[in-house]
């Protein structure tokens, strides 16, 4: 299969439907949405919506019950979009570049920034409890809800995020790193698979199966992402490259070098297809979409 | 009936289910979830948790049904301590002090208080949707997190903060006073009410009369807020006293005097009961939290 035409094709719906979705900058709050907008459409990979398509998809009865997978896929890039803008404020990571635009702090104010950020959060659970996701039957949402709130909550990206902080500038052993990297970027990619699964009523079996494959993808994005800020440039990436080692991270290639990283990118993708092995070609995305991601420049 | 007793209680009750779903300050996220227990067990006047469960006991049909209106009150109050951690950043209102004691933020730091509000918002979601709040039908639910979800979002609660950070020490017409008010305080005063009414399987008619009650405190809340910052004292309040007229905000005293603003605020509480007149004695705890609104002295 073509994953660059699936990829295209696929973004394409999410951003369709993110535009349907999104309150227009109209009326006494147009500011504050404006502000929403402006992190939601600048243009992000939607790696994770893409992720839970592929993972309806791969579990999909064949009545192209994945399509309805699509709000919770918005859902899923609102909470991402949250989580960059919040980590780009100048109490994080001060960064003034994001999706190679200027991150929303720098052009909204702190302020605005925060609650840009807020809004998106909050928006998304709206969207997966109104009527943009009342095609799903009830314990189904609720199931996702669930799922989302815990990956993206205390005991996961919040609270690994806030791990990064802490330990910001710090050596830290190889194990602490795994957890904030399960945390901070991991949950909500196993999550955004497994609530794919969920509306297409996956089995127990095929659900952590594919919460497997999440797990494993999860780590080798990880890996590249710490690599593309090695060696990619900050124009490739849209985002400041070079900034781990100039504020003193932990990374794959600083632990364990480039090509050893590399390999331990690899060898991830690997696991991630191999726990695909009872799927059939509906999963074909979802393996092309782990190639992809070590593959991916930026 | 003796409101301080009802209060007493319910805040007992509230503050023990907070205790129990509360996530311990124990293993690698221990830092974090101390930065939420810090704000969230501060000793809040528990006023939403509150009405929540009286809204719960108004519409209630004789089987202690509004108990299991207590994980949504929790819910309620991390929604609420989570919107004072970000409403007192340095870019926001900027405050040292907040229910008596120092500010989330002049404690554990600017990024760690960023994180606890964003930890506590997304905690809310996942009691609402886990074992929590498993008690509860699924559609009740799914309504429950819809109504929070708006009532908190981008046209609520964040919507509003949002307008009372762009008018900033500018003067406004009432009419936008207003719609800042219900958007930032009244929304989720009034969603609180209304989940209890749901909690209770209340009908359409009860419900909009909960909700018109709702309306009607949080606009007589607000007013009470705005006199108390000119009345009362740092110490009766936990938090700093005077700093609206330091700030240049628009306030109803600065619009309408003080002695016009506490009749403004009698009347509203005079609506907020007269929409409970087809509710029999099961509503008294509602009418009696409308006078303590009011005559509250922090």
């Amino acid at each position: 299969m073509d994953i660059r035409t699936y990829l295209d094709e696929r973004r394409r719906l999410v951003e369709d439907r993110l535009a349907d979705l999104m309150l227009e900058p109209i009326g006494a709050f147009a500011q504050h949405i404006e502000a929403m907008r402006y992190s939601l459409f600048a243009g992000g990979k939607r790696i994770r919506p893409v992720l839970c398509l592929a993972g309806a998809e791969a579990a999909d009865s064949g009545e192209q019950t994945w399509r309805r997978a699509l709000p919770v896929a918005c859902a899923l890039e609102c909470i991402h979009t949250y989580s960059l803008i919040h980590d780009d404020l100048p109490a994080m990571d001060d960064d003034d570049l994001r999706r190679g635009k200027p991150t929303n702090h720098t052009v909204f104010g702190e302020a605005a920034a925060i609650l840009a950020g807020d809004g998106l959060l909050t928006f998304a659970f709206d969207l997966l409890s109104g009527k943009a996701s009342a095609a799903l039957p009830d314990p189904t949402r609720i199931r996702i809800i669930q799922t989302i709130a815990r990956a993206a909550g205390p005991l996961g990206m919040v609270g690994g995020q806030s791990l990064d902080m802490i330990h910001q500038g710090q050596r830290i052993e190889y194990e602490e790193l795994r957890l904030l990297h399960r945390s901070k970027t991991g949950a909500l990619i196993t999550a955004s698979v497994a609530c794919g699964a969920m509306v297409a009523g996956a089995g127990e079996e095929q659900e952590a199966a594919l919460r497997a494959y999440g797990d494993h993808i999860g780590l080798a994005f990880q890996i590249v992402d710490d690599l593309l800020d090695v060696e990619a440039t900050t124009a490739d990436l849209g985002k400041s490259a070079g900034s781990d080692s100039k504020s003193g991270k932990v990374t794959y290639p600083s632990l364990f070098g480039v090509a050893t990283s590399r390999t331990m990118a690899r060898e991830a993708v690997h696991e991630a297809v191999a726990a695909l092995d009872r799927f059939d070609r509906q999963a074909d995305p979802l393996r092309a979409l782990a190639h992809y991601i070590v593959d991916r420049k930026k």
